[in-house]
């Protein structure tokens, strides 16, 4: 993957001496943990010192804090060598807030695939919502951690304190990455003046209303060595945020988002420095011609880092599709160099989503990411379309459920046909009725 | 578009002493026709001598037969000067036919942006059915007439005769487009034989059956003069169907499909000759990174003639969601050379589509092609993205709906929002909630 000039973790780590906290220190140190296993478990073309090994080199992380781990968790890897994997945006709002419909939804995003989730709850008990989703899952759990420090208080507010204390206190629940928008910097905020959509980062915004009340730099960038110790402590991965990702496709690729790019390269830096595992955070909306170049910068500018990525939407005009113009943007995101793939749901832009809109967001993104490792050429990712392709062969319907991602959708749809027909399951379909199937004269050939 | 070498319809034309029947033969005598003036409105970047030269060239279509002009239609052009087209499968079989439902399901496709649709009917009055598709819509209607030879006889039974009455009867009947699968030769049968999904094309398995059963040279090929003839007199556009499209990621880019594409490049030039129309269809099941090279290869050996792709999709394993399947290829395939989707539906593989499903089938490939089209640079094509984008940041939601492809599912999925929250359409939605809006943040700024 890298060439000799390129550099890892290893350039910059300067904490050799002492025992290490993060998957990234064990790997540098040559250690193979526990996690490192499990992960190799999921990727069958890895071993577990393939896992290390791409761990040290910065390329992939195990999201799985030390607090999670004593709850239980099976944490995935991500990273290019691996499979792309999937994440689920949940949680509530101030005018949508309910605890049992959260956990609805969080039952959903894994039985649809979720290979990791975030809560992004805004409304409610965020301690208790985000006790319990911990508490739920068995795959990694992500948050904005800014989200909680300005409940009952104005983002202005916010000090060095408030942040030190608010990841402190995630970090004891068992947050496995904590998204920081630490690289959109006090001189970024001209460059974004003049864009269509503005800031559409959340996170961003209210780090720009900061700076801008405070005419001074953002306080996560200004305490990024203190912030980065309590995760090392933790082993929480830091999932660096883009604040000024694109909202737009006239926005896309502008000089804000590279502009804060170059210093999510700087802050990757940084926290491999002191033995932080990274992710680093990317759009958004992008349009289809754009994404080669948006992946290879982002890999280049952040050493390989893993990236991950929301959609990107290939146009703005879908709302209530957007699970689907954001699955076209993922599948060439990962082709080109993404390695975690934020899903979008079909009321993005309108709402919250509801359960069924989570099962779609994920089955549109795992379509993605298969797609992707397939076009890759990952080891064994075919075996499951070759088998139900020669299912499809054999016209064997049992068997070609069985290898269907969701066999309950295929056989709803196929049952209803049968209703339609009043027939049994058969070795033909409504499409070409009984003597004009394809595949059947193909096996009389 | 073509550098100097490469060739097009005037190079081969013999007929330049005849008055003009076609289309393509009045763009080569440098006349434009009411069609092209016709086509040209739908293309805000194209004057009609734009699309009179594109057809000349070979690189654009306009499926426009003169009976279903007689009778009233409203043709786009296809090519890929112009914006990228999308095309409806609709159609009864024998175990599912009713003509009522086929009409509610052309309006839907039809209201869901269908440019072109294709009666793919092989049960009930198929007569009947392809009249009233052809009097109900101002598109192109096109058909696979080889399905209607075989009603009520063994494909064996199948020869020069029944072939060219079918098609002066479809002509007659006003069809703007054949598919004729007369690419698919005798030798190629062999290539096919280790396919893991063999052949998965309906036209193409019936052809494989008749010339197996003859030991003969497929009677499409031979008899292609003829075919083009009929073509030519009432101005019906040639769809060079894909007999050995791949039916499975593994059986894509075989020598199977690559040797019926040369042939298929043969056959272009000899339509040309007889100053016909053509379009050429392509696949099928592609893995992502091998669709550039396939629509490259493509254009290359059809000289820029207008390619019309199945998909492809990108994956096999994923029934029940084909649609987003196929919109993932079918981005990549129309932003790297092709010119005309058609749709693929969530009840793919399983069976008939609903209207439920043709809608989710057009408006996944609407998004494939407007995302394709942004990515081409195809001018105007990003205004609704703009101005959705800037109602977005003006919080003026009733202009976001505006310029929704689906105005009607975006606002369902808002009002279900409102409905819960017991809320008036206000300048926040459930996503962010009042205070936690990155836009509003923004506009504050």
């Amino acid at each position: 993957m890298k060439n000799s000039q390129e550099k890892s973790p290893g350039d910059f780590y300067k904490k050799s001496t002492l025992e290490p906290e993060t998957q990234l220190e064990y790997a540098l140190a040559g250690k193979i943990t526990p996690e490192m296993k499990t992960a190799a478990v999921e990727e069958p073309h890895l071993e577990p010192v393939d896992v290390r090994e791409a761990i040290a080199k910065g390329e992939m992380v195990i999201p799985a804090s030390k607090k999670h781990i004593q709850q239980g968790i099976n944490p995935p890897a991500i990273g290019r060598q691996a499979k792309t994997k999937i994440n689920a945006n949940l949680g509530t709002s101030d005018v949508s807030s309910c605890l049992a419909e959260e956990k609805e939804k969080l039952k959903t995003a894994i039985q649809s695939g979720a290979d990791t989730v975030m809560d992004l709850s805004t409304g409610g008990d965020l301690d208790k919502i985000r006790k319990t989703m911990i508490e739920e899952v068995s795959v990694p759990v992500g948050t904005v951690p800014v989200y909680s420090m300005i409940v009952d208080r104005s983002v202005e507010e916010i000090d060095r304190k408030i942040i030190l204390d608010e990841l402190e206190k995630q970090a004891r629940q068992g947050v496995d990455f904590f998204t920081v928008h630490a690289g959109l910097l006090f001189s970024h905020l001209d460059l974004a003046k003049n864009r269509l959509a503005g800031i559409v980062s959340r996170g961003g915004s209210l780090i720009a209303r900061w700076m801008k009340a405070h005419g001074r730099e953002n306080p996560f960038y200004e305490n990024f060595s203190d912030i980065c110790e309590i995760m090392r402590k933790y082993d929480i991965t830091l999932s660096l945020g883009d604040g000024l990702r694109p909202g737009a496709q006239a926005d896309a690729s502008d000089r804000a988002q590279f502009a804060e790019l170059e210093v999510l390269g700087e802050l990757t830096e940084r926290a491999w420095t002191q033995g932080v595992q990274v992710l680093v955070e990317g759009p958004g909306h992008v349009p289809f011609d754009q994404i080669e170049n948006n992946m290879k910068k982002q890999q280049e500018i952040c050493h390989g880092a893993p990236f991950y990525v929301l959609g990107p939407l290939v146009s703005d005009i879908f709302p209530g599709y957007d699970h689907i113009t954001g699955a076209i943007g993922a599948t060439a995101a990962a082709y080109h160099g993404a390695s975690l793939l934020c899903y979008v749901t079909p009321s993005e832009h309108l709402g919250l989503p509801e359960a069924e809109d989570v099962k779609e967001g994920c089955i549109a993104h795992k379509i993605a990411a298969h797609s992707a490792d397939i076009a890759r050429g990952i080891p064994h990712s075919r075996e499951a379309d070759d088998a139900i392709s020669r299912a499809r062969r054999e016209m064997d319907w049992k068997k070609q459920f069985k290898h269907c991602f969701d066999a309950e959708r295929a056989q709803e749809l196929k049952g209803r046909e049968i209703q339609d027909s009043r027939e049994e399951l058969e070795d033909y379909c409504s499409m070409c009725g009984k003597d004009w199937c394809a595949v059947k004269i193909n096996s009389e050939l």
